[in-house]
């Protein structure tokens, strides 16, 4: 049997340095455990326009369609603001999503008990936290028609379509609730079905797909008083499913409650290919951060974390996703901090490649 | 001259027993500072579906229509959840807002200095906040047609329309930047333009308007961005501008991060009627909190701070108003809580209308 593949995607920014400390995890488990991977990589997003002029290739998406999963960095930079809307860098991670049709957009905001103190919420809120958002990712108002600006009477008009089919709620309730069933048996389903229909449906669809799961707590929120319950005590939450543009919001400000966001990965996934893994994207949830770029500043961790979802989701090799993460925990406890987890006494400041090296060690 | 008018709407759950101490206020100012208002009061919400079948009768509509300012309390409660979505509670707040053409929503998100405690955020991240979040209250995903839940093949559909005009954007961006010139002089402006065309238009319909504000610094966010921004340092901000729906979930989560939810009044502001007072309707950001209804627990203090907030806007009296916030901090200082702010020591619990005596007593 040949060796499972993996399309990297390094991207722009601080992408390229931090993939090449996850390239080193992966020779690791090649080299150390007998886990040897086909590694290719390619461009995405600015790194792909500057190339090209486009954000995604032909080619990169037809090799992303058959490997078994790919890694991205991270898309954008101030360089490409004056694109146009249709090749700029976000539009090439937005194409994979939707060619691959990566519904499942699973992203744990979890606390690092070494690292509470980093948030700016009170420690109790935090310490401990462990919850998981799974955001639509293939719908919605991200890819609804219309869409555009149009010329209305003697004046422009911005149009964008929310849209959910009853198999595209159906599918990504299921994901959440079959993920509940291995963690804390509770899903929360947010959307505005108090303003809009499409929240309607979203209720109903998710509320059917519930009574498959009679194990699992289902409750219901707005959107409104899902952002307000996330910031007033986010430990009440074990899954929330939602829809992509509320997914978007909250997932983020889920990230920064934890005051881990250097450190949060994100898995996308698909239906099962052939080989019964899911089609599968992996990447952090922070973004490209120019202004730090290249200066070998960047924390390579939350890429890391994606490596070990990648692991767990598409290799079935939760154990080995778990030694990565215990060695993390590891480096972190020895007080071992990149830039941006500087501030408190008595750490070790280390490079982009000095945490690599760290968690090397640690593994 | 006769007296300014006031249409009192005090809904459903917790709004009739705040609005009881409101009227107590308007009373207080009418005998004791020479400004009587002409006051009226009529159903919203489940009270008005209960009385006429629809949650805001034609005449009440009108009504509103007329008056100088509106102050409402809250819609809402789960006896409702099972009604049709046209004449659902919240159906007659957003018809209110929709005919008065209310477009300019005026969220504060302030920490009262003897609350600061009760914020799930650090003490230094929150103590002395006082941003101005401006939602955009009269289209977007709320208004935007078509709308509705379809057949499609062999499945349902559901369908929200976000929509807006340049003169839609232009005119909620001048109330940002007028506010931003009495305050901080900074707004920033928050939409998805990465991903969403209506947010393009947005960016640069904000820009354009920003040129007429030369003093005002203006600078812009991806909404994701911002709900982390918020929960990391909110006092980044002086005035946030946004659509209707980002607007919804960020100043929830803004008021949130106060700590004093029970405390947060809102405007929502229209275009000026013949007499020059802006059309307007007051009311508080909390809900109408079904589980503690009638038991004399709530907060009045959001209903009483919407009421100041309709002193300055709607009729000029800024110091009137200060008078009023002025006599509720003094009263917080004192330690007089209602039963949402317990847990400290050495405070004096006191009930909705026992709140009322200690401002009207301050006062
Ligand atoms: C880069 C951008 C298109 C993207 C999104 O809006 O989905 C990002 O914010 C994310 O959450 O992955
Ligand atoms: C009650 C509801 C319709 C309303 C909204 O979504 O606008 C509320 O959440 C608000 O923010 O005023």
């Amino acid at each position: 049997m040949s060796n499972p593949s993996l399309l990297i995607l390094p991207g722009d920014g601080i992408g390229p340095e931090v993939m090449a400390e996850v390239r080193r995890i992966i020779d690791w488990y090649g080299d150390k455990r007998g886990l040897a991977f086909d590694v290719s990589e390619d461009l995405v997003g600015g790194a792909a326009y500057d190339a090209h002029g486009t954000p995604l290739h032909d080619d990169t998406m037809a090799k992303a369609q058959e490997v078994d999963a790919v890694l991205l960095g991270a898309v954008g930079g101030p360089k490409y603001d004056v694109l146009d809307f249709s090749v700029k860098p976000e539009r090439g991670l937005l194409r994979l999503r939707k060619e691959m049709d990566l519904y499942s957009n699973l992203r744990p905001a979890q606390c690092f008990d070494a690292l509470a103190d980093f948030s700016s919420l009170k420690k109790d809120v935090v310490a401990g936290l462990d919850i998981m958002i799974v955001r639509e990712l293939t719908s919605g108002v991200y890819f609804g028609e219309p869409r555009g600006i149009f010329e209305e009477g003697n004046e422009r008009v911005g149009i964008n379509t929310q849209r959910y089919t009853e198999s595209e709620i159906d599918r990504v309730a299921r994901s959440a609730f079959e993920l509940a069933m291995r963690r804390g048996k509770k899903v929360c389903s947010m959307e505005k079905a108090n303003v809009m229909e499409s929240g309607i449906l979203w209720r109903e669809v998710v509320t059917e797909v519930g009574k498959d799961y009679p194990e699992v707590e289902l409750s219901h929120m707005y959107a409104d008083a899902g952002a307000m319950q996330l910031c007033r005590w986010p430990k009440q939450f074990d899954v929330i499913v939602t829809d992509n543009l509320f997914g978007d919001l909250l997932s983020d400000a889920a990230a920064m409650l934890t005051g881990s966001l250097g450190m949060l990965p994100s898995a996308s996934l698909g239906a099962p290919m052939e080989n019964g893994r899911p089609k599968a994207l992996y990447e952090p949830v922070h973004g490209s951060a120019p202004d730090i770029a290249g200066q070998g500043k960047a924390n390579p961790i939350a890429c890391i974390l994606s490596f070990a979802m990648a692991l767990r989701y598409s290799f079935d090799q939760g154990a080995e996703a778990e030694r990565l993460e215990k060695a993390i925990e590891t480096v972190l406890a020895d007080g071992v901090r990149t830039a941006d987890l500087l501030g408190e006494e008595g750490v070790t400041p280390v490079s982009t490649s000095g945490m690599g090296d760290a968690i090397l060690a640690a593994l």
